[in-house]
């Protein structure tokens, strides 16, 4: 046991340690690791797309329409039906989505350097609210406003940003947790941190005043516009953390929308799933929990490396988005920091007096109390092409913990 | 007593029913009425120069220089001990200032016009940290910062809000008490809504890549830019309370670096004057509280109308600032409750169950119970030229209360 609490011990210092800097913007084939023009990465563990739910395939038809290769719904079901389109995760290629997390080869991405251990993470740019392509929808003005994205938005913030010598978003989250941000499902201070700080290099970089001014609405009025860059620090930071012998430290937690899959850091690159469940929360008028999808999405990063649900008692405003009171979100936070390894040296919660959050989930002690991860998350409808209905709270099915500590038993003969 | 707390209810729902809109900014001998070339408005009650502090005799000093009426302090001191120079509370002119408060003929001033009563309020602009005129200090990299807000910074900002056809300052302040602000001394929140709100407009408004650059990074890296259109609004929504016959709620509470004045809604515009206190608080390395100042400033308007310390709660992050714990912050707003009219409808507190704030400080309670008001302030050094040295926690005079509690007795024959 001693060992393993080292093992822990060394995670969740480089975990903690490490410092992801927002370094760029590039179209995902210049910079994400083994990229191709028919590979569609997407949120959670691997699936096929038989069994792929509504709003992912949503998600996939929209990029290959976007791609170009497909010219609309019928014509992508049956390229992918012909085997002409590979799918792998994201996180197989240092990459993290929100929600169905497609990202193909065209798309710009955001490039975070972990400063500290030297690895990078990737993540797609932030699309707003809406019919988006994140929660599987795919007409036409979605498919306009990514191209709006990565044509007119994208170049411009790759300019600023590499004009700015680059973003520490480790320090933004920092600032934006004692602003009522928990960094998963309220990221409105943090956008608003990121839009400001950018503001004046965008400035810089342009003199079309008429396209400057569009960025900056869509920057500030998006209150999730940074979360993209969040989840790939978090990405940055978890990676850094994973394959430390002996270690039962949670490094991944990923949801396809079918599947929920965890890697652990002493465990390789084994992946343990179980079926998805569905999020229990508020739902947007008109809508009830019979049109939701199972959870998905690659944000449960953020409680990997814990912020998010981990979070919560930083974020007491939240309630009135995701149900519960303050007082709720204050025991959220309590309850996690009996399933982690340590209390964060950069990420602190000024309501519980500047207590660091609960950081690194140990297998361990999620099957020994019986106590799952909480997660905070948006709810996507099951069908492709509607959109998002609500947001709530999720835990992960118990099996995959259960699984991966007789997984580490046998591995390390215990 | 009946007639008294139907007099107070409708003067704490005129405060909270005004609706201050920043609509613009301009020269403050355009708008401010009453302001003419040799008058300078301070902070705080009427006060004549022999028996100003420190810091306000040197804002006085800054503002004959930067307007171009005297070369130096010498000639300051000399144009003012000849009675060429008038002075008056900005308070008689719908005008409130942080600190020193002082304001000039030239000098860019933010104009918010409430839309639910049709009264108007001004402040000057924000000019940041270090050395800056509302701490006393007017050296020449004072006044070139002066020159360069008014004349650069200012025609921006003026045409940008036009251009967004106004903002509305107490939705930003709704929003920015959900993000760790309490509106007073922590405006962190609220000052990057306001960079984000301005920054598609300041875009549009100018072709000069390089000056709106500077504008963007000036408003957004001060985390006060808000504060003086947060007290003018506040101004806007305490005035449009006054002169209800009856109320013993205050309307004014300003300091002018000598003496603490306060104005009650049912007793017409007579001041209640006693020597202000030295803050309590935090000192900046190498200060100490014998370098301190009495307390100064209108930004205790912010209390007045419901925000400030009264919000307290909101902000557990301030107390890094301005010394204490977490707790003690919800326990200041609990103890605010004890001495006020109303929980505002508007201005709500995530940490203790959305709440309403604190709202209208009734003398009569603050007398019966010895509590006087808390207020949030940061600390000027007692000599001209120096700044600011600290900030902290102060309470009005208890004899102001008092002599209120007795005026009114004499004028309503109780």
């Amino acid at each position: 046991m001693a060992n393993i609490d080292s093992a822990n011990q060394q995670a969740v210092e480089r975990m903690m340690d490490a410092r992801p800097i927002l370094k760029g913007v590039a179209p995902a084939r210049d910079v994400i690791p083994g990229m191709k023009p028919n590979l569609l990465l997407h949120a959670g563990p691997p699936i096929e797309w038989e069994r792929m739910s509504g709003p992912l395939r949503g998600a996939v038809i929209g990029a290959l329409i976007f791609e170009g290769l497909a010219k609309n719904e019928k014509d992508a079901t049956s390229l992918v039906e012909k085997g002409e389109v590979d799918f792998a995760p994201c996180h197989h290629h240092s990459t993290v989505g929100p929600m169905a997390g497609v990202t193909s080869a065209s798309m710009m991405v955001y490039i975070l350097e972990n400063e500290t251990h030297g690895n990078k993470a990737f993540s797609n740019l932030n699309e707003g609210y809406g019919k988006v392509l994140r929660y599987g929808a795919f007409s036409d003005e979605v498919i306009a406003k990514l191209k709006w994205m990565n044509e007119k938005m994208g170049p411009i913030l790759a300019k600023a940003i590499e004009a700015s010598g680059g973003i520490d978003i480790r320090a933004l989250l920092s600032e934006s947790l004692h602003m009522g941000d928990e960094g998963h499902n309220r990221n409105k201070a943090g956008s608003i941190i990121y839009t400001a700080k950018l503001a004046p290099w965008i400035a810089k970089v342009t003199d079309d005043s008429a396209l400057e001014s569009e960025i900056l609405k869509a920057l500030g009025e998006n209150a999730l516009s940074v979360l993209n860059p969040v989840m790939a620090c978090c990405k940055a930071m978890a990676d850094s953390a994973h394959g430390v012998e002996g270690s039962t430290m949670v490094t991944t937690m990923a949801r396809n929308g079918t599947d929920f899959g965890m890697r652990v850091s002493g465990l390789g690159y084994e992946w343990f799933t179980a079926p998805a469940e569905i999020p229990d929360g508020l739902f947007f008028p008109s809508f009830t929990s019979a049109d939701a999808n199972p959870d998905i999405g690659d944000s449960t990063i953020t409680e990997t490396a814990g912020i998010g649900a981990f979070a919560m008692a930083a974020a007491p405003a939240i309630v009135t988005f995701i149900s519960g009171t303050p007082q709720d979100a204050i025991n959220a936070s309590l309850e996690m920091y009996e399933i982690t390894v340590a209390e964060h040296k950069h990420f602190t919660i000024p309501q519980l007096d500047f207590r660091g959050t609960p950081t690194g989930i140990d297998i361990r002690k999620v099957v020994e109390l019986g106590i799952p991860p909480r997660v905070n998350t948006g709810i996507a409808h099951k069908e492709a092409g509607v959109g998002q209905v609500g947001a709530g709270l999720v835990r992960p099915p118990m099996k995959i913990f259960e699984d991966a500590v007789r997984a580490y038993a046998k591995k390390y003969k215990l």
